[in-house]
């Protein structure tokens, strides 16, 4: 039986080890990816994004317990968590939240979590994430959590990757003008105010509240509508991630979400652009490979040697080299 | 006079427009581009990054009044802003903050202000930032302050442009596992706790110290050296943006950053790997380019289709597109 084969079987060992193959973009890992991907398109992927501090991490956790362990009515479904850390290509910040992380889920084998930094990923992390993504899927996971940190265009990219988006905000950090980002907002799906129990949660929620008006004209004046089937309004929650309180609530409008998605035709849509990216990041990589293939790394140093020099201009290295 | 003569006289409008041409990567803002490449490589490039809320935006307008207003010694810089703001794709958040910013500055001559979103912007944020930083340097500004928001991949994105990159915290958002990220503190070159007449900033800075020692070996048990030619120890500055307290010692630190970039060769090393980087950007952009001459829309349309169906996989329509 070989990795890809083990990894459809459902063995976490073998999942690891193809995980960390498409990570570094080997050979290895792009077969696989290929022979993986008719097992893809069941997972609901959903991100998770917020600045530091607002307790992502341990929110993450708590709703992977209640997808382990929800009501009577529902079976327990498999998560796994993808925790993207795009500002660890130096050093091993992943692995230390990793650790930490560890001590609430280990030893329940319907989960499975994955620390990612940019570190040894050829192409970036977008395309690293995307495709462990496609791994998480077709190894069978119900659910894959992306958890990103930060504000940045890391966080639309993961938005443009998952079918949900939770974006986590804290009492006190999200009132000023640059805290709450209007364009953040609007990649939301849902929104979280999360240790609910400091104070300022009023406050929080109320800005978040401002914003959704300016942002979304259908949310003016109407209620924490959530389960409407024809547009979808983003609902603004509360959570205390330390004891787990609202981590149900939470996971239920995610579970309304997809509902939304399916019946809008929404699920259809991203999931159109999500390959279509997949697939235009592929032929860049390959006619890059090409070009590289075909000329000197004397060449190419020489040129960057003239820039440095101003002998000559980028346009023109670009011209030389092509 | 044309746009590329009046930016190289000083003409401020011309400026902007300009600016706007080389963001949307139109033909007459990529040939400029190219004109004004020789008149380049004279500005000190700092970046300024960190979490929302720690009141980055006040401090860089601080550093730019000491800039313009310095001691008895030194003569006044021109100073170039660019706000970078990549949550922004979406909605005006960027024009916001310019504006709050505007009031302190305006009526300068010598600072010019620009905020960027991705919105627009072809190929990225990270082509559309390193083409504006050509030409603010083209123009003649002697320092260019690049601020950005967040802890993600913009921010190292950044810091391989930066010469000199400042990462900016705030007492009391700082203190856990999460916020302080030993990645994002390995890109800086200066560390500055702000806000700091809030409550906290002892524990924030000793928290920032022990990260140091963790990353940088060499800092363990020596003070705060800043001035050494052989190697850089990150500084780690108090600032009250509010008033401009600390602001002209994190100028001082700045302008030692230069002084031992200069003298260890530093400076040309991160000059030659930017430009390498631009070259790059720009080979994979025709590259692209060219490709996409050759195959027709349609014929990509139905390779989504395929792959959406799960027909097909993504490495075999790369195969067929290719």
């Amino acid at each position: 039986m070989d990795l890809v084969d083990a990894v459809l079987a459902g063995d976490r060992l073998s999942l690891a080890r193809l995980l960390t193959q498409v990570e570094n973009d080997t050979p290895a890992g792009r077969a696989a990816l290929d022979r993986l991907f008719p097992h893809t398109g069941r997972a609901h992927l959903v991100g998770v994004t917020g600045s530091p501090g607002t307790g992502k991490s341990s929110l993450v956790n708590q709703l992977a317990q209640v997808y382990r362990h929800p009501g009577d009515e529902q079976t327990a479904q498999r998560v796994a968590i993808l925790a993207i850390d795009p500002s660890s290509p130096f050093s091993g910040g992943a692995l230390l939240g990793d650790r930490v992380r560890m001590r609430d889920l280990a030893g329940d084998a319907g989960v499975f979590i994955r620390s990612m930094a940019s570190r040894g990923a050829v192409g970036g992390l977008a395309r690293s994430t995307a495709a462990a993504v496609h791994v998480l899927d077709a190894a069978g996971f119900d659910l894959v959590l992306i958890e990103t940190v930060g504000a940045g265009q890391s966080e639309v990219d993961i938005a443009r990757l998952a079918h949900t988006t939770l974006v986590v905000e804290a009492p006190g950090m999200g009132d000023d003008i640059q805290a709450i980002k209007a364009g953040i907002l609007e990649i939301a799906d849902i929104l979280v105010v999360n240790k609910a129990d400091h104070p300022g949660v009023e406050n929080t929620e109320r800005a978040l509240r401002a914003m959704l008006e300016m942002g979304h004209p259908a949310h003016k004046g109407l209620g924490p509508a959530a389960d409407s089937h024809e547009f979808w309004l983003p609902p603004v929650l509360r959570s205390i991630a330390s004891t787990g309180e609202g981590a149900a609530e939470i996971v239920s409008a995610i579970r309304a979400h997809a509902v939304y998605l399916r019946t809008s035709g929404e699920w259809r849509r991203r999931e159109y652009e999500r390959l279509q990216n997949t697939l235009e990041t592929l032929i860049q990589q390959a006619l890059v490979s090409r070009w590289r293939e075909g000329v000197s790394e004397e060449k190419i140093e020489n040129c960057v040697a003239q820039l440095c020099e101003r002998t000559t201009t980028p346009y023109q290295a670009m011209k030389e080299l092509i």
